[in-house]
């Protein structure tokens, strides 16, 4: 077998054989394909396709090319969440902590920020003397203990697809669905969780930019799961605009303490809620969404939800004052309020615009290598649908400087559309994906 | 301007601007974008093709990324001749000295053999003491001189070229109309002739198998001579079976001197004659491509082609003495005669796979770095439609050893397919295609 022939195959839009996906793959892993033929197949595979038997192999592929975490020393059932990215978004830092609360153990391995989207770690380190960094079995051990820890990977997870996935960045390959699905999909079997909870991101700040690319993306995912004997449950949910009005490190860990402490209402919250409902059902702590959410609302009315914060940051070397006096957390040098200046109604947002927009403040990296500052970005409390008038706040801006602030301002500004007439604010849940099939919410 | 960009525009099938072509050429040529960059990039192209004016872009751009020989000091019309590869094809050892012979001088840069098809230089180098390599002041003396010369490159032409040839071929992306287009012509207009006749080869042992293929790609190759004012006549030949009936660099240059001195007839000789009329024509020595070839048929009868291949040997350091007497060519250690074994009508040939035993035997490289055996091959007098009978000479083998004589008779067995019934013998001339259209001889 050589890789010509591979690379050939996929060019002329024919199938390939387990044997043919599990070569390609360990030479990716073990760097025995040069960069080149690899980049080759990626775009030939974003150009043909795969079938689902092939995107499945290739996941499984992943999956076994490095270690697979072995959580069985947990009792219960282990659920695990993925997002395919968003802005705004922490439903993990308010998930993790309820859905343990209700009795669920969260053994969580999440990831950093790049490009647009923030990442959890990044988030979870703008709490003073935190860390997220565990071995395994520090991490079974306080899972264990307190019921939730959420950490980096431990370990070497699905090495093959960090080889690709960095090749897909700089080689225009990111926009594929097997190499999404099988992406996403490898590193989650490899965390070792029970069953999976996705959250499938469509709009305009999302990988999948149409609804029908990301029920397709969803479905795909569930198959997967489905294949492998793990229940996967995906639930494409809306981003035309950032999930919370937070965004930013510091400002995000503030709004989910914020929703857990019960002074936040919206998308943030109802969206957590959606996911975590549907973790407890895949938990077999509850017998339909509804009654899953009926109990993380009380988990969250009587504070259990934001003691289990407490305890997890506690436990994982950090100051849990923060839970109860969110001005601890870092805080940038100007704060400047932003004026609407126009009257009309928020139509239309550019949410991976606004994403870079604090990526460009300090909030994400452009490189890997890049150092972070927590405690810029913005709040931004104007929804699609709102209507303002010249005097309306349109965003709070926490940023390093003056020139910051004003480079931030106007790619805010130029990336929200007003219009005279009345806007639908669009919904929160567009479809729920399990292996029983697709069940939407809009027309 | 970013290599990402580029390559997604292009997998999006959308067209590239010139200075985006040249963006990428030059990234090519000075080893400034990573080969994983151009590799994904040549695969969008493989998979999304290029438009005329693309492939004529991209074409100038890799002539202009090198050197651009400056025949000027040769007086007269020169014209070029290219075939893009063929088994048993030596027609540039026939036409060079012949058309020279003509009064048209020949200033021709050619290449070395790789994969399945001979190269010109080698074969030439199997004559005892000759060289090709002289710098671009000795070729022109030579040309000015005695009015022919072959050599390799002069200088570097087209290095942009050289970087994206090496990467199709282990990508997978050597069949693509706009690079392989693009990769012949920009050699061709850099190494300075006026004219080029193209001899494009269709057939089982083509890069374009199908004639439509073959048609449409001389067609773009005329085009850009055209838009880059250089006149071009290409001409679609058969290669359903070897041109000539031997294969192998010195049984090769035996075949050239026996048309040479005329005491063989055959496909070989009939290429070379209508490839010779359209250069004659192109150099304005004659009028039609029929005045042209009675002007070379002349030659040949005259001896003024063979005295002007010994002109060129003897120029070029070899011993002439060959071109009177062909038995001072290398011999193989191994002659074996090859009976046909079945009575039939030789009706298929896999010319790929008999270009592949040649080069298995020794007459071909692997690898760049192989050193080649000038002496091996075979010679092949059946042809399509021939009636053999079991003790029909099938073959006659020139090996290094009985064990490769042995592997070399089973591959030329399995390549030859044999019918009960008659079979007609193909053409040799499918169609010619000039900028004024194109003019088909088959159905």
């Amino acid at each position: 077998m050589n890789m010509v022939e591979l690379i050939t195959k996929k060019k002329l839009g024919q199938e390939l054989t387990e044997e043919e996906i599990r070569f390609f793959v360990r030479g990716a892993a073990e760097k025995t394909v040069p960069d080149y033929q690899l980049a080759a197949m990626l775009m030939a595979i974003r150009l043909q396709g795969m079938t689902a038997r092939e995107t499945t192999t290739l996941t499984l592929a992943m999956r076994d090319s490095g270690d697979v975490a072995d959580l069985s020393a947990i009792p219960g059932v282990k659920v695990d969440k993925h997002s395919t990215g968003g802005v705004g978004d922490t439903t993990t830092l308010i998930l993790a902590p309820l859905v343990a609360a209700c009795g669920v153990p969260v053994a969580k391995m999440s990831g950093r920020g790049l490009g647009h989207t923030g990442g959890t770690l990044d988030k979870l380190e703008s709490i003073a003397g935190l860390t997220v960094e565990e071995s395994e079995e520090q991490f079974i051990r306080q899972v264990r203990e307190i019921g939730v820890a959420v950490i980096g990977q431990t370990g070497t997870l699905a090495p093959a697809d960090k080889t690709l996935y960095a090749l897909r960045d700089v080689t225009a390959t990111v926009d594929s669905l097997p190499l999404i699905a099988s992406s996403v999909m490898s590193k989650k079997l490899a965390s070792g969780a029970d069953a999976i909870v996705l959250d499938v991101k469509t709009g305009s700040g999302a990988i999948m930019q149409t609804l029908e690319g990301s029920i397709e993306l969803a479905q795909a995912m569930v198959d997967i799961g489905t294949l492998a004997g793990k229940p996967v449950t995906a639930i494409v949910t809306g981003m035309e605009q950032p999930l919370g009005t937070h965004v930013g490190n510091a400002l995000e860990v503030k709004d989910a303490i914020d929703v857990l402490a019960g002074r936040t209402e919206g998308a943030l919250k109802e969206v957590s809620l959606l996911l975590g409902s549907h973790m407890l059902v895949l938990a077999d702590r509850a017998d339909t969404p509804e009654q899953g959410r009926k109990l993380l609302e009380e988990a969250l009315n009587s504070g259990a939800g934001l003691e289990k914060l407490r305890q997890m940051i506690r436990a994982q070397g950090g100051d849990p004052a923060c839970c109860d006096d969110v001005s601890l957390l870092p805080r940038a040098a100007v704060i400047r309020e932003v004026k609407a200046g126009v009257t009309g109604y928020a139509a239309e947002m550019d949410t991976m615009a606004l994403g870079l927009a604090a990526q460009a403040m300090g909030a994400g990296r452009v490189r890997k290598t890049d150092a972070l500052d927590y405690s810029v970005g913005f709040v931004l409390p104007v929804r699609i649908g709102d209507r303002v008038t010249s005097d309306t706040t349109l965003c709070m801006l926490h940023a390093r400087s003056e020139e910051d602030a004003d480079r931030a301002e106007a790619a805010i500004r130029a990336a929200i559309r007003f219009s005279d007439e009345p806007v639908q604010s669009p919904p929160l849940c567009y479809a729920i994906i399990t292996k029983d099939g697709v069940k939407r919410f809009t027309e």
